[in-house]
């Protein structure tokens, strides 16, 4: 059921070499084509809206769920609602990228909306890569909406990668972090050409001792526009960190709009942000090594993105 | 004309402990009511609305202008607006205090617009420090909006406080560069009880080599509530570092949201912001020296702020 294409589509987006050993639901142009469910991990389909319930049974350790999405055809305008409970003191990796290779002229479109309860000292990490291609004018659009309840003791992880070739992305992150909850959260993104990107980050530190850092590394390239929005509340005992450093390059643009708002005078959040071109310093050593300009950059943002 | 209570405001709003040297205008009441000017600097009554225009010849060095407005009465609605031209290749300090001594149950409120046409070559300070007082009920309210215009190769300094007293403001700050223009702006701001202050800054980098820096520290005690946003553009190749530091204390709460845009690919934009609380070393520190929790409080705020 799964042909050459969608093999590479989800290597990209999901590290899926071959079916993976935990459990997994491949999502291919609007439809389930394959499950694999383990003792301790169920997916059940939705009855009342297109998308999956994915339930970890308590004291898991050691698991993954891939979800991967594949759409490969033009015209396709897919939204799925996907609901993760993580049961109390589990460990497990959750993995859910999504990939468009569209060759035709009519656009293809993913909103995908995830809500997780991770429940009571649970570990999640998360990991999510967006990729676009295909030799149509079609736009390849990913609208991303993520929702986490982080309980008491939790710890989440977060890594959200846009790889490459989105012309279209509005991504919506919304954390609530309880006491002692922990978070990470590593975003990277590139954009190129006439591609537009939004991504909102919002966190709740709203249990003492709770504690988030995010981490925002993005490359603008050609003509393409980055909104950023991070807005990190502190209404207990707690700690935030925020940073996001963009390089920009050709005509491209990129803004970034955090806020921090501290309600408790035991908040302490902190926020650095830089926009900036790759430092002349770094290419004219690199070049001096015997890369060209083109594989000097080409270097240097790659390691930025990593 | 001056009384005892007039003086002491015009000392804590703008250093005037006598006449001064160099022009003036000091405005109590919403009425002028002393005015000097010089061979360099002249003050003009404006005929269309209340104000004054402040005019410096090119050239000028090393002079002042003092516009200090005082509010001693309650039940004051005083607007005004000032325009200052700020002629080619002069250095001057423009000193711009306001204070608010109101005794009553009524408000008293100034809101005053100032605009700046700061020309080619000039370099002016300006310093403008805020301060209320009074056992009265009725609220003490400053609304300034500052506006800029900086050409080519000129300096500003800014250096904007908010000494106390205050119970609401709405600072509204707008500078607009040109090539090789250089900003300075050092903002200090402190509320407390049930006290609300809000400080919007927009600078716009428009010209090659413009630089700006900003630095705002401040205090939130009691109840109170600060609202920072700043705006950082940039659309030439151009520097701009906004830094932005807030002390919470007792039930006060802190939102600081900035924005950097770059949009162009020589833009170099940072943004940094910090929220907290008093370190508890510092005051351990001060208080093993014999102070009490709050002299080292204190002793560390009067730092922070200076």
């Amino acid at each position: 059921m799964l042909n050459s294409l969608d093999k590479h589509m989800l290597e990209t987006v999901a590290d899926m070499h071959q079916a993976p050993l935990g459990a997994f639901n491949i999502r291919k142009n609007g439809q389930g084509v394959q499950r694999q469910t383990t003792e301790n991990i169920d997916i059940l389909t939705k009855l009342d809206k297109p998308g999956i319930d994915v339930i970890v049974k308590p004291y898991t350790k050691g698991e993954s769920v891939h979800i991967p999405v594949i759409l490969t055809e033009e015209n396709l305008n897919d939204l799925v609602y996907n609901t993760f409970e993580i049961g109390e003191y589990s460990d497990v990796v959750v993995i859910a990228g999504c990939g468009i290779h569209n060759n035709g002229s009519c656009n293809s479109r993913h909103d995908g909306i995830h809500t997780f309860n991770v429940r009571k000292g649970a570990k999640m990490r998360y990991v999510e890569k967006h990729f676009g291609e295909g030799e149509g004018t079609g736009s390849r659009i990913l609208n991303p909406k993520t929702i986490l309840e982080v309980e008491e003791d939790a710890t989440v992880e977060l890594e959200m990668v846009q790889i490459r070739g989105v012309d279209s992305t509005k991504r919506d992150t919304e954390i609530r972090l309880g006491k002692n909850a922990k978070l990470i959260i590593t975003e990277r993104l590139l954009t190129d050409e006439e591609q537009w990107a939004e991504s909102k980050i919002s966190v709740e530190l709203n249990g003492d001792g709770a504690s988030a850092q995010i981490i925002s590394r993005s490359v603008a390239q050609g003509h393409s526009k980055q909104d950023f929005y991070f807005d990190l509340i502190g209404r207990s005992a707690s700690r935030g960190h925020v940073q996001c450093d963009s390089i920009i390059m050709h005509d491209a643009q990129v803004f970034s709009t955090p806020r921090i708002s501290a309600q408790h005078s035991e908040a302490q959040l902190i926020h650095e942000a830089a926009i900036g071109r790759i430092e002349s310093e770094q290419l004219i050593k690199l070049m001096s090594m015997g890369l060209s300009e083109k594989e000097a950059e080409d270097t240097i943002l790659k390691g930025f993105l990593k």
